[in-house]
């Protein structure tokens, strides 16, 4: 499972913080089953003997697309952590079937764009988010009509710029997994 | 708004009263803002002089879909509450700027089905869930791999799929919001 | 043990939800405490090896008396129950030892009535709700004076009437369990 | 309205702290209700410009009869607060229509008990709680079969007893709130 | 572990009940971290086989000075129970290395005083709050300046009455545990 | 007022997550107390005209001394808010009496040290806390015997090492707001 939150001074104008406010709003609730579900879909399973991870995605300082940015870097994370396991021989068999990366996509001004900024993602007339598996294909597609409804002809546009955009951000995974 | 809730018994296996627990369920929280986002996106938000909907969804009997079936039966609610303000003089022009329905959409054993059972659903590979705006186009499109990934294929595959069976919720809607 | 519920649109003007307001009200805690203790009076509960029965009174259209028939309602819920259980080994003995079933009663404009419906149930200067059972007698009187006082010679009255109103209950309830 | 609640050490074995709970159990809030409903009944409330009484029921040493205690000593505190309010002139006109207590009963071993203690409150068979208004009748009558059913004689009995052994308690309301 | 509240009733003006509102406040969760560290300072908590002790400490009239007042008599209560349990050979070696009592301590006017009551508490530019063990030094020392800030020569005056002060009350302390 | 947090991941071992727990801790809350009067006592609170400052202390990575640390940073957040606002003119009046910073201090091993990392902290005998203003003199003084009890003359020598230590923190403090 993955936990989700934001720095109250992340934001440009400050967020209410969750803990005082006695519970996690609908919207963190919504990013943590995202982000578990998409790590899930790529693990196998059965290969852990027992036991949880808890992934912590806590956002510092936000600027747009803050829950793919956590699913990216939830994997990193995971990698990381099985790597070690791993090498401790806590586990004997790599759990990981595939890699995981996600992107933010929209439609500003009839543009289709990925990776927005807060202040793109503010005039958004579309609101997408992508998450790909690697090797075998998508894992996740939403796509959300903010101001105006979208063609079947918009959903394969916004695909293939977020499949195209996600090559480099794989290759920045692979760098940092490699590295440590 | 609207607000969603299951009765303890409308599933096979009692789930657990929400009011109990002290508070709503991730799972209904997420349902409760997919049903708002998709009537305010067909909605002239301006035409209201002030006041806010409630949309009660409750799931009496339940059998997959619930929440495709609460979109399409809360566009049914808000079309008899407009059309009653309307005759009643307390609003002056119809907020609604189409219609709007959901379809549940899933991969079974390779195969694309649409409104799924609970059994169909249980079984799923990949679960969707599309809402429609008749006139104008798709508003939501939510894709994922619950046990496999897929193609952008299998969407363009998914969403006709949808698109076509829709047709057949919005006659009926017509038909029921013509007779009251 | 009983949970109570109301769905929001089962009253006149909308109720709100429990599940968002975070907590039952103190109404829906008596409720349930009185569903509980009425089916209790009843049971032999050395004759359950172990485990529980949750009764779920769930009110989807409202009309006065709500408390007094979920009462009626959960004895045959739990004499089907148990008859289940019976016919499939699990319990060996019958543990209801009695039948039961309610009813409200009140005063309005000096008359004693029994089942009163919203309207006279909000006019009612005598609000009162009678568990009865079968064979044994009385099981739980519930007198309050909403707008006046009341007398013994009165409280003599309403159970009288109730009593023989129940009579009829009885027979209904009987009829379901012996179909099912 | 009226609150309750009990000191964790005001029973023989120590009982949970509701504030660290973060609620008040069903039996507090079924116990406000009633103390609240039992002094709503000998007020006029049109008497009052506005504001609201709180009455603090604390049990400091429990021995069975919490609940009518406290109505009784409800009662005391409420008219003492209006004997200054109408002192000083925030209030023109007496509100109080009459005045009230109540008195624990049940049937232990088949005798009519009242005022039962904790030790004989514990084996009652039938347990009940009555309010009286002392000059125009019965105001609240609760009778529960907590191990047997009972009769309209019965309760006849337990009313009457209850209705004599009031007598001692309002004049003993009479003289405090006479002396202060 | 140790558990403080106040009665709604026990300050001039009526505080708010804790277990309505549905949490502690962070006075109380501080005043009962306070007591249950002052405690534990002079246990020896591998004396004890398992088992926790839950000190109440319920306020019923204040006056100024409830943490501390609160510790001086957690204390006794705590010494009570040991006895008891000594007495009883549930307990085999006495846990208690010195005994605790606590004194507040301000600076009104200029002027040091302990154990202030409500009213010169409240006009005190120093609030200081010590707890000392008997015979092997002090414990805690709270001071904070509310209106001013102080030197370190008034600590030192401050702590050198409330060491004189609490004299007196090791004495107390003694003679109850002594009759016991 | 303050408000602080500790992400779950800034620990050696993961803390939880307070915002998923439902509440703020008894520490936290504790903590938010603290840093919130260690500003008051040297801002002039007549020379606002309304409004209110949320401080945020979010902790990303904790190594002993987090509570003396928020302190230290809070003034600094709060002093250039101050300068932000006299620059726009919406405050007329400087409200700051004095800057304030703040030191943790412990006995370890029997030898005074200062601002304690992890390690020194949890091998502590005695745990300190103080707030000092730099033109005033001492703000608040915390001292816990965790292990052991402590003389007046210890108390002397850690406050004497504290102010020494918290010259130092004074200038650093001075240097940031005056680059800003």
């Amino acid at each position: 499972t993955a936990e989700y939150g934001m720095l109250p001074t992340s934001t440009n104008s400050r967020n209410r913080r969750e803990a005082k406010q006695g519970k996690q709003s609908g919207r963190t609730v919504e990013i943590q089953r995202l982000i578990g579900r998409s790590l899930r879909t790529i693990l196998d399973l059965k290969a852990f003997p027992s036991g949880q991870f808890i992934i912590d995605c806590d956002v510092i300082s936000a600027d747009g697309g803050t829950r793919t940015a956590s699913i990216t870097g939830a994997y990193v994370a995971l990698a990381l952590a099985v790597k070690k396991l791993l090498k401790k021989g806590i586990l004997t068999k790599n759990p990981m079937k595939d890699s995981v990366s996600a992107i933010s996509c929209g439609i500003v001004n009839g543009k289709v764009l990925v990776d927005l900024d807060y202040n793109e993602d503010s005039h958004a007339d579309i609101d997408a988010n992508f998450v790909f598996a690697k090797n075998t294909g998508i894992s996740e597609v939403q796509i959300s009509g903010e101001r105006s409804t979208f063609s079947l002809k918009t959903i394969d546009k916004m695909i293939k710029l977020g499949l195209k955009s996600t090559e480099k951000i794989f290759r920045l995974q692979e760098k940092i997994i490699g590295k440590i």
